[in-house]
């Protein structure tokens, strides 16, 4: 039940790599980061040295053109180090493999390489404070004059908001639903664009959270990724990839919220001997490591349908979702639990990754919004 | 269904007093207090004007003469404005009740009506590092020397510690196990007695928590309540009014998050409806509020049971605090999934019930402590 | 904890009574009536002469004058000693408190007396094949005619249908919609009056069911109950009781089964010991009985409201339906799990618990419209 | 998520092959089979022409020589046609295997064939009336004796047991504990055996279950399976796939019961519209799906640990086993649940599901012992 089990040697070589940066580069700070509300940015421009900054981007922009699942295997194990950090990192390279998929030659060699390697920052612009489930009934707007689009609107919720350079987004140059909306690639410094303020959050203190204000906004045409009406299209394939990133996040943090528990139950003593000579918690630790080994093999499962295209790709990456994202939770606060008065305390990881993956079950689609997608695709309704 | 439902109108009173006091003197700072960690003294000796300070501590020494069910709903009812504050208030609330129970006259008269009037503050001293669930094992010994104990040793996780003026202190005057426990009031200032750093905690940031050392710590003989070796009878007895009480602090989270979730349901609109036409989301919120019902029922049932004295009053307490715990953490946690993203910022209340109460859970006893209580009761193991 | 806590000296005779009625009379036989697919006719009317057959029916007509605390009491301990043949009596009761209720003087003396005493049986006539949730949408009608209605139609999973002697029937008089239903009283050997084939079924195998079909059914004005178009008043009005006394079969058989596992832990040896020696059995079992105390809470809350006659009695009555059915299985379902393989054989009483059991959930309204219930009142949708 | 996604092109002939034989062959009888208690002797010789009655035993003496994977396969698409004559055959199945791998060639040759053709049936011989979950326990010896082991003790719980013709008992010919125990191969008509009633249960009814009985049974020494001691070691080799192949039954009753719920919803029409409509049913309807294909893809992940020999089989094995026998219970339970009233009628084929995989979660080591197995390899207690 290894993470390791079933891989191919080269992956598990991209694996302990991974792990490896966990451990030394991020596990350190990670308490340190979500206190102080630190973006890290020189820890994620050495994870891009390793290739983590574009991993399934192509190569010829700098990516590093491994699968999705290889991709996943990468985030799961970063995850254990910072799992807000690694899930802005997931969003940052689901943006570089949008223009890398969408873009045209130029768009790709223009903004592929910076981020890349991480000198630049990527955020994805969907969600607006009147659409949240509702992607397709966004309103801001892209209005053409002349070789350029003029945006008016706002995006909520952007993961990177303000601090980053790049911004993937969703607007509306046509009439209203899905085929009226377009994608832009803006870039910060950009004349009207500009921010709300930091956004407190519960976790994913690792990386800021801000409106994104468009007044006026005046984009050039080539900056449009694929044709006018595309863009919702765009976003939905970058979503696929999206949710299977975040749900191999929430592996990550459940992964190791499992070994805390692990640790702490070894250590810790009551009654004269070690907490794990409980039975009761001998058997709910059983059951998190088996629930931990299912939601891995969903994401895996669904990496793997989405990497070769099949058809039953984006209902596979909606169920790994939702099942991983929901039950990696409970891992996670079951940890807690076995922790007792420390898990409450922020000097013990473990209530860290239940601050941060916590908004894993409502981001990327919220697991309402893919009980829909999976009923639609049972149902047809 | 309402929280006043089967209530006198003397209780429905205390309980609109005590509503109307955590919606105008609590609710507009709870996130305040929680972001800048405030221990908030003021409003809480206004509450004791109202007669919280002592609910269920007797009348001549300052106390409102209420009973443990009077108590729950009060508790309740203030929760919904702070659930950190009421949870201190509760323990505040429980160690006076100790020492008008358990003290001599002089020792009422000296400390409850300053404890009752909240002009000083009280913390519980019975968990230590080493000793967790397994409370009877604790280490801090307190050596008669004269008219005096020497007391060394540490507590840990200690409500109030280092901002409150008396504790309450179980520690070893005799052999190992419950029979060698005593009970100590020692009051701030004492020599010998210091405290540890300020914890950083996932909630109940609006109350300190530190370990309590004690190095050679001089404590008078009458400040011993009751007999040498009573000490973890007194413990024990406390807790079982402590675990209505904190069980009750959840039902106050819980049906003020049922509410905001409600509202939220209601006003927020997704695919040009409000959220509340969804009908998943109307049977969650219909079993959210069913299980509150129950939760409720479970609380104030073990309160009637404790205030006539019943032989399963201990039992009934335990099953209360163990089931409105878990349950009304579920239910703010649902609640927090309902409103979205909005949910994991600290601009909406929903989060920082979740992070309040997921301490319930593991304090006062663990739930996995309440079901061994539980289980030695049906089982005789 | 008992199931007798809380209760006056009158309650706890009467759940003395029926609890030694259930041991001696009903649980000896409760395997047999379950494979044989006996309706026991005779049992039933022993219990009837205790007053069981028309608990909360008023003593002028032959009832026990009873309160629905008092119904819910009686029929929680009955239910442990044969959970079908309570179920069945509980329904019997609620037609024979509908007669009592909303019928003339000449009704309730021409037809309470027999069912009081069990000398005729009584059925519930709601459901049909093409209504079942939707109840109000049925369509069995009965068209006026002189002194008479012609009804035509037929009703579906009809308790005693076809071994009974009085069925109580909702049909239409009138337009569409709840308005257009009115409740005819039928006598067996009525002109058209049939009935189909004995269902097989899964539990609930002591009480036949069978369709109830209206062919030309020729009915006397006289047997209407109520005015015309106040049948589906009366029919939800039953039902508010019939949920409760649902619920309270629920509640007997999950606490038989609390004390069969208890009792088989306890007896049972692996490994050397006793099974209760398992620390993970020990707290599934506190987890189950502190959910069945809940669901008792719930069931008599429920109970006093509707006895009360209080605004949120129909709200308390489908909660307590919801909680204590599902939870109740649950109960008996992880019971029959403690049992390991015997709890799979039909020697053991825990398996048709489960069995019987396992249709609470559905019927007098599926969980699913008692979620939709409280969602009403919750969010007036 | 379709059962054949991730399978080679042979094994989706396997599985279809297995899917028509369920549809044609066993479908239409199921419910003759439970009611009326048929061991479908002939109906399974059709499938062991199909070469599914040694699937995985070696072709040299007339097994399929397929994988575990492909044995799954198999058993999940058999079991949507009766799961409890598709869980006799795993176990079946099983003992031939068994002899395959532990037999020397005599035995192979002697008893495979005429396994693998059907034209005999096994009985796996383990549990005791005193040893459940504490198998090691064993008490039935086996006393040497010239050439013969004479045998007494007995045996619960066999399938088969009575109307079959190969016994695989494992007995004691030396000390306590694993280590003194043997595995014999028993012919029906052996002096000395006999079998005690026909066991009534819940369901598994086309399966007869008896007591093996041995009175000074005389066994020849050459029907021992391996050397003398290495029963339990055989035992547990068995049990490995045999959690799979019982696991791998239960989804096959859950995809069978996800598309009746999926039918029915699509069919049935309540409040003017099909049950489909409601978003509830939807919603739990894809929670049902995701965790089907969560459990699926548990069990094929633990068949190729274990066809590959792998060091983490027997864990894998206990987790599938575990997660996918709960998971899929409760599957075909929330299935029942959405058929309403016609759920819990025996004309509908949901109830036989849910009867039928009940069993899963307790034997072939009960779900308990699957958390004992994972706890001990987590935690090394």
């Amino acid at each position: 039940c290894a993470a390791s089990a079933g891989l191919t040697e080269e992956q598990k070589e991209f694996q302990k790599v991974a792990l490896d940066f966990a451990t030394k580069e991020m596990a350190p700070h990670m308490a340190e980061w979500d206190e102080k509300e630190i973006f890290p940015v020189e820890t994620m421009r050495k994870a891009a040295q390793l290739g983590f900054g574009g991993i399934y981007v192509r190569p010829d922009v700098g990516g590093s053109g491994l699968s999705r699942l290889d991709t996943s295997v990468i985030f799961e194990a970063l995850s254990t180090g910072c799992t807000s950090t690694t899930a802005y990192m997931s969003i940052h390279n689901m943006c570089a493999w949008m223009i890398d998929s969408f873009g045209n030659e130029e768009q790709r060699h223009k903004f592929c390489p910076s981020l890349c390697s991480m000198e630049k920052f990527a955020s994805y612009c969907l969600t607006e404070p009147g659409s949240g489930s509702d992607a397709a009934s966004l309103l801001t707007s892209a209005k053409r004059k002349g070789d350029t689009y003029i945006l008016n609107g706002s995006k909520a919720f952007i993961s990177g908001g303000g601090d980053t350079d790049v911004y993937v987004v969703m607007c509306r140059t046509g009439g209203p639903g899905p085929k009226g909306i377009s994608c832009m690639v803006l870039e910060k410094g950009t004349p009207g664009l500009s921010f709300g303020k930091k956004e407190k959050k519960v976790g994913w203190n690792s990386q800021p959270t801000r409106a994104v204000i468009f007044e006026d906004c005046v984009v050039p045409v080539e900056n449009r990724l694929g044709a006018e009406g595309q863009g919702f299209n765009i976003a939905m394939k970058g979503l696929n990839g999206g949710r299977i990133n975040i749900a191999s996040c929430s592996l990550g943090a459940a992964h190791a919220s499992v070994l805390l528990a692990q640790e702490h139950l070894t250590v810790r003593k009551q009654f004269g001997e070690p907490l794990a000579n409980n039975q009761y918690l001998q058997f709910r630790l059983a059951e998190m490591a088996t629930r931990l080994v299912a939601a891995r093999l969903m994401v895996r499962n669904a990496a793997r349908a989405l990497q070769e295209g099949r058809e039953d790709a984006a209902v596979l990456c909606s169920m790994a979702k939702l099942f991983a994202t929901d039950e990696c939770f409970a891992i996670c606060n079951q940890a807690l639990q076995m922790h007792g008065g420390y898990g409450y305390l922020k000097d013990y990881a473990v209530q860290q990754f239940v601050r941060d993956i916590r908004v894993h079950q409502i981001l990327e689609g919220t697991n309402e919004v893919m009980r829909m997608i999976v009923a639609r695709n049972l149902l047809q309704v």
